[in-house]
């Protein structure tokens, strides 16, 4: 879990590039601005690496947002320099929800929400030919803790493979600010909500059982070394349920040219 | 590209029946039906495979939407005996546009509709217990011709690997309606577009292209099968530039333990 911040920022900053530059064919990219530690740290990363000139800040309130959602965005942006946009999600998902013509509940309705903000975060990109950039970490993604075809839909991300507390150590490192970096972890969906309080379990053991589950330790292993069985139990138990969240679509193979098969399979492209 | 329809109608529905009910745990899958021959032969298939009672089709109207588009989904509803719910998407992108508050371009409102559809499917999904199921065909996923996490999302897709024109083939075979049949291909988004006239070629010349493509054969032996230059010119031009969307989007790699590279490569999983 030990990690040499300037180097990883680096890293970081020239995969940014050559994804979205060399790869891609865009000089410009899009971070949808939640006032959040993970689209803080990406935003700063992206300006690194594309020029602050070059990155437009989105954000996207609902009308139960937090204001200090966006007085935190609002900080960054000023502090990175960058543009930002803002698209008021309320209409629309009240429109939708209209439409429904019943109750939903605080879950589907976040989920609702996370998928509008994907939607305005692909037109955007459309309209100023910018490529949006995901702000998903490695913590959120094992545990299955995000819409499906929400926030892990931006075709490039570079905090993937970083968990939460990683996250945190990195944005302190490249000059987050405290504001931003003290708060609790929320995906302010929900008034109140928190991540830890979702999940029942801190970053700080989830990630280091994480970290031990991905390096193939059993339970009794985890155990010894310190951390919690009920912990385990319940972090074991998020990761196996939501590997479907991790994979592409299950497409029944008729021929011997099945996309992502025999045709391109991710490990021959 | 020859089948055999019935044998490929029952391998298709055991794995509906496998991946929906088996695997995933569901007893009802919900089909987003447009009117047009995919969403069509979907719904038979799953009306084969979990029972009609057990599907619900979703009609997902915008207001410029072709009448005829409702017309023959409920057709199609009513010859399967399934039931069918009824969104109007119109508020939901509407709202979206008041609040983006400029222009957009008819490829751009067609995106945010085919993206608010996807919403509704997951939503209704969480509401009815019911698995969405895919309708994408192998032409419209190797061509790119779909909007990306929007008809490619739902995480089972029976119809992924058939090429359109066998998709008319199997459809005809199961006994879809005729006026489903005969129309034009079109994704309604824009009122006259077809699939055709968008792509500058045929599906039955597409087709074959792709097929041989697949194949490995190079531009100069599929010429000399008889296809058109610039049609194989035309489809090897989309083919390669579409990639990323067949793809799940791209990580910066920062450990030994990356999700999809070292932990679960789709290959292993």
């Amino acid at each position: 879990m030990a990690m040499d911040c300037e180097l990883t920022a680096q890293w970081l900053t020239a995969f940014l590039k050559d994804e979205v530059v060399r790869r891609r064919g865009f000089d410009r990219g899009l971070v949808g601005l939640s006032g959040g530690v993970d689209s803080s740290l990406t935003a700063v990363l992206a300006a690194r690496a594309l020029g602050p000139e070059h990155v437009i800040g989105v954000q996207m309130p609902y009308r139960s947002s937090s204001p200090a959602s966006l007085a935190h965005a609002e900080l960054l942006a000023k502090q990175l320099g960058i543009r930002t946009v803002t698209v008021d999600i309320s209409a629309a998902v009240d429109g939708y929800l209209k439409a429904l013509g019943d109750d939903t509940t605080p879950l589907r309705h976040g989920n609702v929400m996370a998928r509008l903000r994907m939607v305005t975060l692909f037109d955007l990109s459309a309209k100023y030919l910018a490529l949006p950039i995901g702000t998903g970490n490695k913590t959120e993604r094992l545990l299955g803790y995000f819409t499906w075809h929400a926030d892990d839909s931006p075709p490039v991300n570079p905090l993937g493979d970083l968990f939460k507390t990683q996250v945190w150590r990195l944005a302190q490192h490249v000059g987050v600010p405290d504001e931003i970096l003290s708060k609790p972890a929320s995906a302010d969906l929900v008034a109140g909500q928190t991540d830890e309080g979702d999940l029942g379990v801190s970053y700080a053991s989830a990630d280091l059982i994480l970290y031990w589950l991905l390096k193939g330790l059993r339970r009794e292993e985890i155990a010894a070394l310190g951390c919690d069985v009920e912990e385990i139990d319940l972090v074991t138990s998020r990761l196996r349920g939501t590997h479907w969240k991790r994979r592409l679509p299950t497409v029944a193979m008729v021929s011997r040219t099945a996309i992502g098969e025999s045709y391109l399979r991710p490990v021959d492209y």
